[in-house]
């Protein structure tokens, strides 16, 4: 696939197409790399120097930046991941900027159907970029491999608090701006010989480059711990569970929609509103029609089909 | 009710009861207040002192604080809420932090419920305090009357670009801590002829308390307008749209992982997970699954009445 066919199909699958059966089963190969942290600590950056290093060893590199959009203006924001852009003339690369609009949560739907394109057309490294704040984190530990963590010295109070769950994700630690301390702690070695994994914590600056090089160095170390110890194939086990449970429950939200839409559900909805009729006595009543109105389109081959045969019996043929 | 009954009533919702049909339908008389902004600009503060400007007025105040907790840590993270506590003692204010573990996005799905709860005991005002990041900011939109949107003075590059979002769901602008400013703009005074509500910007301090009884009288003014131009009715139908559309997802969501956890399930997980089956098909397998099974038990009166219909007939009764 070349760039132009690529972005094609990234553009379709962020509007709601779905992956091809030829192109998922050409998925798995990628080294899926997830970058997170709180705002402000130079993840873009981080990134943009993290390409360099993976360029300098001819590994293809594909960058997926969700960004976390009001879903009121529902406009796209690129921000400082425009200096990415510089590496757009270069083959091995793809940067592509999603927004999260008309999604609870963080990672579009699209997002997983996307790194799975991305791992299909042959990108070595498939680096996920998102702002770590709430649920995001979260989903970013259920698609990637490899979860890093940025942070940077001095941060705030409900940032610092905010920490406690991204350490609980992170594989690797980076602490990023690391120019900014008078005396830089040296970047914690890995232990070669050993099969468990001990989180290492890096300190990077993007600004100068200084162990950015480390940084590489440990999430393909990560990588190879993954194969060696069983734990990849558990954490696409984890990936792809989290991604149909993902995918059932906007096909769901999207029935509730289509429900609330008729007459008989305004009705209803008018009476709450009205104080008429309590919320969980709404639910129960939508949540029946629901999975009638749709066990009966579903089932719509299956019924005619019993029909005909019970009218056959009638006849006697 | 007392605070004894009404704590009680609270941790029961807060742990998945329903609110009860005759305190449901004592509800809407509250004003809701929703206050929201991003870390670190002193909401709590601002409602510390919002309390004591309410209480001045002889209002009773509850106080419901969304903690954005980590859903994998799940412990509830109080910090600088305790701050309010010293209103403890007075019988006029109740305060309540809630834990958003387990749920996607910014409020439990406990927490309009809740705010029935304490507006049905006859709080005059209930204030919801939010992070607003990413979907809080929608959802606090969503149950609150009044929005009040605090951020501060200089705040970072990417907290600038979440604020377009927060701005549009603003009924009062807030800037907290106008002391750091070397000039306070005066805060911008309403039109009171004026039907059409234009969103004020106040300059507040929540450490020397300035313009704190401005705020207080603008929520006050802002709850008026809504009367007075029926935009009260409209606010609170879509909150009561939203209400039982978050409590129906979570509904299906339940019905979703109950299918999840058999064995059928899980060998399409596992196809999945091997490339074998692309997550479209398996979602499409198992939604119908869904459906089928729901709409069999939720109906299982109707078929049994029917079965019973059906043998009387034969049987000629």
């Amino acid at each position: 696939m070349n760039r132009r066919e690529l972005t094609k199909v990234v553009t379709s699958l962020e509007n709601g197409a779905s992956l091809s059966k030829a192109l998922y089963a050409r998925t798995g190969r990628a080294h899926v790399v997830g970058i997170t942290g709180p705002p402000g600590v130079g993840k873009s950056s981080v990134i943009d120097r993290l390409i360099d290093e993976l360029r300098r060893q001819k590994k293809t590199v594909a960058v997926v930046a969700v960004d976390p959009t009001s879903p009121i203006s529902g406009g796209a924001l690129l921000g400082d991941r425009l200096r990415m852009q510089r590496h757009s003339d270069d083959k091995g690369v793809f940067i592509r900027s999603l927004a999260t609009r008309h999604h609870q949560g963080g990672l579009t739907d699209a997002t997983p159907q996307i790194i799975h394109a991305l791992d299909a057309t042959g990108f070595d490294v498939v680096i996920v970029e998102t702002v770590g704040t709430g649920q995001d984190e979260v989903e970013v530990a259920e698609v990637a491999d490899t979860v890093v963590v940025v942070l940077m010295p001095e941060l705030g109070d409900e940032i610092q608090r905010a920490k406690s769950g991204l350490m609980e994700i992170a594989d690797i630690l980076v602490i990023n701006k690391s120019d900014l301390l008078r005396e830089t702690p040296s970047s914690h070695a890995i232990h070669p010989g050993e099969r468990k994994w001990h989180r290492p914590t890096v300190y990077t600056s993007a600004k100068t480059g200084a162990d950015i090089s480390t940084l590489c160095g440990l999430t393909e170390a990560h990588q190879l711990s993954l194969v060696s110890t069983g734990e990849l194939a558990r954490r696409r086990a984890r990936a792809a569970r989290s991604e149909v449970i993902r995918l059932l429950q906007s096909t769901l939200a999207a029935s509730i929609l289509r429900e609330l839409e008729g007459s008989w559900a305004q009705t209803v909805l008018t009476d709450v509103a009205g104080r008429k009729l309590d919320p969980g006595v709404a639910v129960k009543m939508l949540t029946e029609r629901i999975f009638k109105n749709n066990h009966r389109s579903t089932n719509h081959g299956t019924e005619r089909r019993r029909r005909k045969t019970r009218r056959r019996i009638k006849a006697g043929r």
